[in-house]
């Protein structure tokens, strides 16, 4: 007999997709499969060593402190560490603006939560971040998209878009999950000033600002709007910023921090009571030791020297091995670059031919919230080393090649529905 | 200029409660009060060596996946060690069955963004645990209360209490939290037998189940519920049951565990993957090194030996300190007992009086979703040490037999609104 529970889902949960690409995606967990699809860190650049001498010594200092309880908001010197780290590149917070979260997938969940009425619209990126659409789906959000070029969203959209009476804007303004795409300066100070102007708040999503290979970084959207707000000692403006642990030291700490006014802040704390009651004290804790040396700063310049590597290795990949009329974005940072097919050609049909040579990508059709984008798809150049990224592109190339040159015939079957 | 953030807060921002009692117990912080309000482990008894060992041997040898991002469900060495911990205890459940979450709060969470629609009602014990009630506010959830005696849930009552139909049962069977009392084998199967005939499922909440002082442990509800519905090897049945690691290893990991029919797992995967997308995969693998050889058994007792000492402790100084007219439970493991002051006395009121003498507690009245049981308090004894005990026990007994020969005297005023 099937469990009573079959019978008592919320309506919310039918606004969980069980995603079709992530079925397909569990192929790609074959030993022998080269896959762009994952967003990890390379494991191989994780300090181990670092964050073993760091646990030995906050096990024997601060023990107990470690393994019990403590407060929503975070670890107080971690939150520190974290206003320090954010005055240096000139966005002035105190600790009321802080709180620690469990990854910032949980500060996408909270902000839906406190934040999201259903069929409330969020103005975003098109293509945008996957995980952020997912958080929100339980909650009922819809979408106003505007679409991007080089320079990231296309602002002079932004007041046409406004018409559609968005709740807030959501932008990944640094290397953009998935395009790879950085949002210009001029356009970050347009971006701040139309939303101050038609009053629509901005979450501003950073995971990855830290990993720029080169030139020299941006202020973040959440500067330039304290700036306009005049926000000294603690920031009162109008973005909700977002970064994380995970891609600086190690996703599997879970650890990640939102910056906002003080009474977002505490809007944001009586949710995760309810959702986590904190995020663990034992991470927190060791995270800050790590930190609190300067340690992070030096390991993030090896993980930017690796990621460029990489990244010019897999630019150098696709310009001799894709065909010509294939397109891709030069990302300066981050860990994705974003692939474009001529119109037509289908990503999830290419991914089926590319899995049977035993390569994997993300098609690009589920980052775009309204709908598109069938002929894209997603590279990720962190996790794989040197020889894979080299081999695994050239089988891509062949397999596009092959599309290409053979448009209309079926890509061969697999026990999978896209 | 208030932040634009500020007139955006979602309807269900408004069940949020910023609690009255936090705010109190916030005054109880300081470091010369004796408080027995908080519901927290003994941190002298973290096993902060074994911990040290084991998580020195977890990044030897598994340093990157420890540090890494890992499946949502959890685990899997350690999701088949919470099968053979439930297997001994008679519930049969494959790693199909378990989701790791990060701590319980986080599966009340879950369960409330899959099953709960706005207006829901959900069947529980008067008084019931805060932290259920602070997740599913968001969610809308509506109560039926069912009264206790020292048998816990008087089931007697289930049958009435049915008409309201109501999406699913609450219980915490064993020492339960507020009250410390523990629910009969009788009526865990009336419990069973009834939900089958009215179909309708149970949660059933068990955090301090390990934390038995004295006599046989009872079969858990779903272990009664496995046997009805016949599920040899994978559980199939009408509950969802929840343990953790917070109180038998350590809160600051932010681990539990659910045990669920597969198809409920899996709802509650996708909302955990939008939620924080997994726990923490070092506190994960160091859980399971720690509790793979057997040490958490043992641990365990040496936890029961101390906080039976306090609960003893605590009995003794009730009966020596206590006004004749205020009763209490008397639980047989657990975290908690509860006090019951005569009609008319309220608890709040004496909270007041007694922080003024340095010692504290938590009121009753927030435990009970309907109202009622102002004259009501709950105590912890795991947290303090014996001479604190003794000594705080003795002037909360002072401040009662002032409250109660001198009724109506109001309480000095403090500058927190109860």
């Amino acid at each position: 007999m099937p469990t009573l529970w079959n019978y008592r889902y919320a309506q919310r949960t039918q606004r969980m997709s069980s995603s079709a690409i992530r079925e397909l995606l569990k192929l790609t967990e074959q030993p022998d499969m080269i896959s762009f699809g994952g967003g990890m860190p390379a494991p191989e650049l994780f300090p181990v060593a670092e964050i073993a001498d760091a646990t030995a010594r906050v096990l024997r200092d601060h023990g107990a402190q470690a393994l019990q309880y403590s407060t929503t908001e975070g670890y107080r010197p971690l939150r520190e560490w974290v206003c320090e780290t954010a005055g240096r590149a000139g966005l002035h917070a105190s600790p009321d603006n802080i709180l620690i979260t469990t990854g910032s997938q949980q500060a996408l969940d909270l902000i839906g939560k406190v934040f999201i009425n259903p069929g409330d619209r969020l103005l975003v990126e098109n293509p945008t971040y996957l995980g952020a659409m997912q958080a929100w789906a339980t909650y009922g959000a819809d979408y106003v998209a505007v679409d991007m070029d080089d320079d990231g969203m296309i602002t002079a959209g932004l007041e046409a878009a406004f018409r559609a009476a968005p709740k807030f804007i959501y932008a990944l303004p640094n290397f953009q999950n998935p395009s790879g795409v950085t949002l210009s300066l001029p356009r970050r100070q347009q971006m701040v000033d139309l939303a101050e102007r038609y009053g629509v708040p901005i979450v501003e999503d950073d995971p990855y600002g830290q990993l720029r290979f080169e030139g020299e970084p941006l202020p973040a959207i959440a500067t330039l709007d304290s700036l306009a707000n005049d926000s000294p000692a603690t920031y009162e403006g109008n973005v909700i910023y977002l970064s994380t642990f995970s891609k600086i030291l190690a996703p599997g700490f879970r650890l990640a921090w939102v910056i906002a006014p003080p009474e977002v802040i505490r809007k944001l704390v009586q949710a995760k009571q309810g959702a986590d009651l904190h995020s663990p004290s034992f991470t927190q804790l060791i995270a800050y030791e790590v930190a609190r040396t300067g340690f992070i700063d030096e390991h993030v310049k090896v993980i930017q020297r690796v990621y460029r590597e990489r990244r010019d290795l897999m630019l150098a990949a696709l310009a001799a091995h894709f065909p010509p009329e294939v397109r891709w974005t030069h990302p300066g940072g981050g860990l994705f670059l974003w692939v474009t097919l001529p119109e037509g050609v289908d990503a999830a049909d290419v991914l089926r031919r590319a899995i049977h040579e035993k390569v994997a990508f993300v098609p690009g059709a589920p980052f775009h919230p309204r709908g598109g984008g069938e002929n894209t798809f997603r590279l990720n150049f962190s996790m794989m080393p040197p020889d894979k990224i080299q081999t695994g592109i050239a089988r891509l190339g062949r397999v596009l090649s092959a599309t290409l040159d053979t448009p209309g015939i079926a890509a061969p079957s697999l026990a999978v529905t896209p």
